[in-house]
């Protein structure tokens, strides 16, 4: 599938394919025969059974996770938005190749792949609050980027992100698709005068881009940033290979908002892998109709909520896959 | 230290160990130098600082965790109190042999030692609606297998239970500690009539042993099972040895409670796996003061919810032992 302008973005879009209904038939009817009262594994039963749909089997299985974070820098940080400075960026790209982030203890613990994909670091997007981020073309090579990094063997998906500054640019993507005020959260941990900063870069950049807001992918270019730009072109690759994906926080659910505003039911394959910490998460999950499987306060980013709840898919899929029926394990049905 | 007696058991619950205040203080502050903002991993930061004040280090592990599971036969299911009949807790435990039950899925998942203990399945406790469940001797020798059901190995410990029937003893247990009403609910899965023939039975088992209903240790004797005695045991054992646990659900919390209501503090050393959709295990954390790290709506025993709750104790224990800090990867910490 070409991949060379927002149109055969939008032609992706126009054109999604749909989970196994028959896998999912097959998976509902093994979950009734498992040695276990109906419905005593509560969400773990409905996580499996959706995975089975995606994977198109009544047997899915969670063994090749993927974690894939994309880093950006972002012109934004001019105005002041983030307790970090920019540098940051890319020097926690050379901690996640160290192994030494978050992110690196969490993809080991769960036997996920890591890559990690360091976008044009040296050459910032834009400041939104003077104009678009991005041009056509590097929106789209970032989308790009994002689409090829999801691996075929990848079983289960998780896109995470590095970017200081990006809460601002995730905020004013939100702020332009669901309007409203208060998108702009503490991020990393600005003081007061950092979020009346972010505050102000937000409503800067939707006045600025005005004309261009009616249109998600256009919102994703002007207030984006390239790794915003490619989780939702992963999000998009894992969708078009029937990858099931666990979103992460605010940043990667505002990419992964963007699929859902052009495309209403883009996010099928998308579970909610926790509620971040971050101000707005809570209320973006809401829009996007998608409940957290964790709520432990996290607000790191770098996929880490994603990839804590990729444990919680892994037991699921256990149970689910490996479990006896009550006839194969001798055991009486209830009552 | 002997344990023939419920003497001995109330002479552990006086001296009950510590954790190690100079190994929380280097967490706390291992904690606050590593390669993310401050408070950035939430809960994840609290719980590796709690296993490192436990486990008497700065990096404390969760590589070689152990699950226990105690199966019990319970008089009361002469009453009708659940939708299953009582041969199903031998059946599970062959099942749990054959590897055919979710908590095998679960321990294989996260890599722990699965241990089951069929205490004497064929010799039930007697009905407590008609006088104690257990005679001295018997609560202690429950006890004691629990005690020393934990592995002086493990780096941390999850019990879980089988028992027809045990739901109600649990709801009887919660109602003698705590008071109040509507402690039974609907365990396995029993019908309105089923849920007033709970009810009935833990009324009338408080009513039979009411002399006795002012002393913890004499509430798990008289309304308990073994599988209950044992989970309690167990708890202690750990706590003895210093072992970290995770609480699974409605009946394991109600062993525990029977601890915590002995000796205040007695469960510092646990933490909350998971809340079950089991009606008042809610109510029961409360009176325990923990808050639940998942809520997925499991309701299966079997020491499940606490299994799954494995895989966050290690992503916790992982980020705060793995991680760089600022100096050692080199990245400039926020302003």
């Amino acid at each position: 599938m070409p991949f060379q302008s927002l149109a055969d973005v939008r032609a992706m879009l126009a054109a999604l394919p749909a989970p196994d209904a028959a896998a999912i038939a097959a998976a509902e009817a093994r979950n009734g025969q498992l040695t276990k009262p109906p419905g005593a594994l509560g969400r773990l039963e409905k996580l499996a059974i959706w995975m089975g749909g995606w994977q198109g089997t009544d047997k899915p299985t969670a063994d090749k996770p993927q974690i894939a974070i994309f880093a950006g820098n972002h012109g934004v940080t001019a105005k002041g938005v983030s307790a970090f400075p920019a540098e940051v960026t890319a020097q926690m790209v050379a901690n996640f190749a160290h192994g030494g982030a978050a992110i690196n203890q969490l993809a080991r613990t769960f036997g996920a792949r890591l890559d990690v994909h360091a976008l044009e670091l040296d050459r910032p997007t834009a400041d939104f609050t003077e104009g678009p981020a991005m041009t056509e073309a590097e929106v789209v090579e970032a989308l790009r980027r994002g689409h090829e990094a999801v691996s075929p063997d990848a079983d289960l998906f998780v896109a995470g992100e590095m970017g200081i500054g990006n809460t601002t640019s995730a905020a004013a993507i939100a702020t332009a698709l669901y309007g409203g005020f208060g998108w702009a959260g503490r991020g990393t941990g600005v003081d007061d005068a950092g979020l009346r900063r972010k505050e102000a870069a937000v409503a800067a950049g939707i006045e600025k881009n005005a004309a261009l807001m009616g249109d998600p992918l256009e919102v994703l270019r002007c207030l984006g940033g390239r790794e915003i730009a490619a989780m939702a072109g992963a999000i998009l690759g894992a969708r078009m290979a029937r990858v099931p994906v666990i979103l992460d926080g605010f940043i990667a659910c505002a990419a992964a908002a963007v699929l859902e505003k052009a495309a209403p039911g883009a996010l099928d394959h998308c579970v909610a892998g926790h509620q971040s910490a971050e101000g707005a998460h809570a209320r973006l999950l809401e829009k996007l109709g998608k409940e957290p499987l964790l709520n432990l306060g996290l607000r790191l980013g770098e996929g880490s909520g994603a990839a804590l709840a990729i444990g919680v898919v892994q037991g699921a899929v256990a149970c689910h896959s490996g479990m006896l029926t009550f006839a194969e394990a001798g055991v009486a049905a209830g009552a």
